[in-house]
């Protein structure tokens, strides 16, 4: 595909998937072509959306984006982007894509992509930063960024975001299981999915009541607290409830975001995270193309052996 | 406290606890006495459990940690750490620890430790592997990795097993999910638990399906294959059900990765991560100290403003 940069430029959507799957496989064009793009970058509303499998949270992002979209005579154009920690082995993105596909086909204004968990060390959240610059350049008012699960890479992704969701449900386990997720930090708004479902209540008071926990424990004062109160609303997705507050929700953290120099302090943050993250890898690759492999693969070999220790290793190697 | 190595060689738990505090910490001296310690380092065999939360997974481990102890006139020694994605904040490891404590109490050749989340790059991931380092010096038999989630990092730690559980429960979540909870790849042995529920035998007749599909999307000819077939196994570790079977096929998949060469390789693999994990640091580590600091925040001011590109940025710095 030729100028594949001047072709998003134009709104091809062709051009922009294309421009993903080169991102996704470490092609080195696509980079080439984020270079082209990136001035057109900055101007979108990232939404993180993050949460245990279970929670709904899909069926949370098709509706939420439909209703970003706003009225039919002057839509906004959304792009999803749902970090998938399924291989390529296995093809559940590519399942998760057709499912989606099948709900949001009446509404072209919404662009949606999966990306698959890559196996290097942090390939997934550059990857994901990287899909993201190249969904900015598309032109999109609103970039949702999903991620399934828990761990690291949730954290890593939330930090793309100006505004991170995180969904809980009732009934996924107990209280201890809900503070263990311990992504509680990383929410901006909080969402019990599924409350038409016995226990949401109980889920949603019970966040509420974490959320004090971790305010005092960082030693907030609410009384001279100018900061975001992290609200906890209940939805129900499939019976499409409670998504107009949401929205609200979402458009009110915009506005706090903007006031409080928060919005440009995370646009900046996620550009130098990007940007280490290059750098990292640059600087391992050049010392990599530097060294001798036999050299390497011998010392790797004293380590096998416990000949020496991998501390001892480190020292004979200069950077 | 003084000569940690020398006091854990001695089997002293309180100065394990006080080096995986180090590690967890960053502090230098973890690294000087991991140093000391790698010799003794390379025997325990290293079991990787995960799953969603809300599989039950804590349970199953404790009942796995207690069945693998063995006869009481000549028990095995057990360590579980307990991989968190709580931060400190929240206080989520320690909550965890306790109720732990609390079932294991009577079994003192079980040792329980957590590990909460770094917000460094990669960071829990380089800080299991050297914790798992410093449990194979503390002298244990085996060393019970457990993670929540289903994302990146679980993925990275179950690179540090030489045999990796995957556990799921009935009714967490429709196939989709199950499919795209696509940590499948990673087992070695897949878990139903809490098989006392209903829906337990349509989920492991399902995750034995999806196994099948898997392994001919992997190109696997099962007349020909040699290698390892991953068994679907139900659980009840709430009513102590099943564990037996458990811990035979965990016994079978020790004799397979023996028989194979697969041991050794693993083993070797783990450390190599490591290595490069380090390596990586100190070379990004040793460019920071020896760039100027005003050229570095005038280079990521110009990524901000969108004057250059990261990607152009990075050409300004040679390693």
């Amino acid at each position: 595909m030729k100028d594949v940069a001047s072709q998003i430029r134009q709104g091809n959507r062709l051009a922009l998937s294309c421009l993903l799957t080169w991102i996704e496989n470490e092609n080195p064009e696509g980079r080439a072509a984020l270079d082209e793009l990136f001035a057109l970058t900055g101007r979108a509303f990232i939404i993180g959306i993050t949460g245990p499998s279970g929670s709904g949270k899909s069926t949370l992002v098709n509706r939420l984006a439909i209703q970003l979209t706003g009225s039919p005579q002057t839509p906004q154009s959304v792009a999803v982007l749902a970090i998938d920690p399924s291989s390529p082995f296995s093809g559940g993105a590519i399942l998760g894509d057709r499912v989606r596909m099948r709900d949001l086909m009446e509404h072209p204004e919404i662009f949606v992509r999966s990306a698959a968990t890559r196996g290097a060390l942090g390939g997934l959240a550059r990857a994901a930063s990287e899909m993201v610059l190249a969904l900015e350049a598309g032109g999109f008012d609103f970039v949702l960024v999903e991620t399934v699960g828990a761990g690291q890479s949730e954290v890593d992704i939330a930090c793309l975001a100006h505004t991170t969701l995180v969904v809980e449900a009732p009934g996924l386990g107990d209280d201890i299981q809900a503070a263990k997720a311990g992504i509680l930090e990383i929410a901006d708004i909080l969402v019990v999915n599924k409350a038409d479902k016995n226990g949401a209540d109980t889920a949603a008071r019970s966040l509420a009541a974490m959320l004090e926990i971790g305010a005092d424990a960082a030693g907030l004062n609410r009384e001279e607290q100018v900061t975001w109160k992290v609200p906890v609303l209940k939805t129900s997705a499939l019976n499409d409830e409670g998504i107009d507050e949401l929205v609200a929700a979402i458009r009110q953290h915009r506005t706090y975001l903007e006031t409080s120099g928060e919005w440009q302090r995370r646009s900046q943050i996620r550009l130098d995270d990007l940007f280490e993250r290059l750098l990292r890898e640059k600087l391992f690759a050049e010392w990599k193309r530097n060294i001798q492999n036999r050299k390497y693969e011998q010392i790797l070999g004293e380590i096998h052996t416990r000949k020496i220790s991998p501390y001892q290793a480190l020292k004979q190697f200069r950077a």
